[in-house]
């Protein structure tokens, strides 16, 4: 039986509770109504498109779900909001059943819960590909937003957790079959694609970093190298990287060998990491780290510092070389 | 040359301002940062897919950049909000060049400037096909917003404007090249395809709407037959259309003959008006018509009346028959 647009929208909004904690009027009527706040709006939209961001056949319909809004929460996380609304617009191609959706919405239902995010609008269309484009609503304090235009020369560079795990995940996903099933027997299979399908936005974490002092911050989703050009871009600051300090990830260093990549490359230029990339004085970092450990068990190292111009990567025997601003291009990105 | 997503995103905020009311924080960042406000917030998106709601070669990219705008607000508009803020996702086949990106955001900037919206964010992404998803914020006195849900027996259902046009213009882009030429050559032709390709978003409008008391108000995207049988539906009513007083557009009515087109069957079903369709109480209907005319230059047609239960329409000779609740469905929608 084709499904309907009413079809499938009334099966959605039995999903969706209409009683959330601010939200007048949720989904399905023309728009959604929320309560007036006290806080300023930080508002940011993601799309995520089949075989540019994702291929059908290695991610669960849940999976998908939950990170379309795991993303979109990231990019909060990095000014140090805090989430509250999720509107999402979905094409759906001909073949998908009404199976996948419901796992598909239980997959951004539970990512709405645990990052405390009402589901309050969306807008359901044919497509060629699966196309999910997720607009997430969340407060700030007035003023106490963090940008990426506030690094300064000396501040340190700092990024939350481990690097290259997803960019791992992603090289291994789209290995041969054998070379998948030796992967997922090894220990380090199972974290890479989970750090691939599975990612998780820093909330708490921005929030803390903000509150120590950060003073520029940005999420992680194309690279190290590129994204740390981008936040000096904003700030007119340069900047000079310790490669040997880089957190490359447990799980990438176990499977550098038998995947034939480069860790610290990938570390450096995969993308998709969604860890907090940030700067901070450097009487401030000592607190912020402790902070980060003790609250959330989450990592705060430093690989670098800002400097007035230049884009350096400093060796472990102290050789600087250009850093090269490359990563993960959505834009130039290749179909597969 | 191949466009990077950091060379697009350059070229996108050299044509977006900053500075806008409101915002603190625009484009370019992780996210955008706007003021606290004491309205409620009205928050809606909407998706418009190449090949499922345009086709590349009928509609300039400043007439897409513009619509894309336009039916998101024609859904605040609906629940009597003001635009305040839009953000876009976009995918871009690789076929598309740096001009015609410009010419989209400026249709885009075009119509938010009319509606006197701040474009304050975005994501651009490698796709098969256009893709763009736009979110649009509004306000909205608290408690004053106008859902589908309030319609009671005896409320007068009333239309802005005239209805079909659109749908004849969908007609027409459709035929042979030699038939197009000849309905552009007729008066009918541009009105019809200027329907489609420019529609309105009545935003004063639905305002004073909600102000005269209307019950029940939703945008007409999928035509009256069927977004009025949703309204019922919400309000758990039913209706009785007078077909003889549905104000089918004059451009589709001179359009029939050549077209080989039922008018009052476009008029019905066809969709893509964004005229706003509400429920009154009789003893106000005199009022919101006349405010609509003097203020908008816009007319107010009763076509029929809320009814306890049932769907009906009756003929001009007082023949009554069931509605069907038909009309486009952007979801079952088959791919031209």
């Amino acid at each position: 039986m084709e499904l309907s647009e009413d079809d499938l929208i009334a099966a959605i909004r039995r999903m969706l509770s209409g009683d959330a904690p601010g939200v007048v009027i949720g989904p399905g009527d023309d728009a959604a109504v929320v309560e007036p706040s006290a806080a300023s709006q930080v508002l940011t939209t993601d799309m995520l498109l089949e075989d540019v961001h994702f291929e059908r056949q290695t991610i669960s319909p849940h999976d998908l779900g939950a990170k379309a809004i795991v993303v979109n929460v990231s990019d909060l996380a990095a000014m140090a909001a805090s989430p509250r609304y999720a509107l999402v617009s979905i094409g759906l191609p001909a073949g998908i059943d009404a199976p996948w959706v419901v796992e598909l919405y239980g997959g951004m239902l539970a990512a709405c819960d645990e990052y405390a995010l009402s589901l309050i609008g969306g807008d359901t269309n044919r497509a060629d590909r699966i196309t999910l484009a997720v607009t997430v609503v969340g407060e700030v304090a007035p003023g106490r937003a963090v940008t990426r235009a506030g690094a300064h020369p000396g501040d340190l560079i700092v990024v939350t957790g481990s690097l290259g795990a997803a960019a791992g995940g992603l090289v291994l996903s789209r290995q041969h079959p054998s070379k998948l099933g030796e992967g997922l027997r090894a220990s380090w299979g199972r974290p890479l694609l989970g750090a691939l399908h599975r990612p998780v936005a820093r909330v708490g974490e921005g929030q803390t970093l903000a509150q120590a002092g950060a003073t520029a911050m940005m999420d992680l989703s194309d690279g190290l190298a590129r994204d740390l050009y981008r936040l000096c871009a904003e700030s007119g600051v340069g900047a000079r990287v310790d490669l040997s300090r880089v957190p490359v990830a447990a799980a990438l260093q176990q499977a550098a060998v038998p995947l034939g990549v480069d860790a610290l490359e990938l570390a450096l230029s995969g993308g998709e990491d969604y860890e907090l990339l940030a700067t901070i004085d450097a009487t401030a970092f000592d607190l912020a780290r402790d902070e980060l450990g003790g609250r959330f068990g989450v990592t705060l190292t430093d690989v670098g510092v800002i400097i007035d111009e230049g884009y350096v990567a400093v060796d472990a025997e102290g050789r600087a070389s250009p850093l090269e601003p490359k990563g993960w291009d959505h834009f130039v990105a290749e179909h597969t």
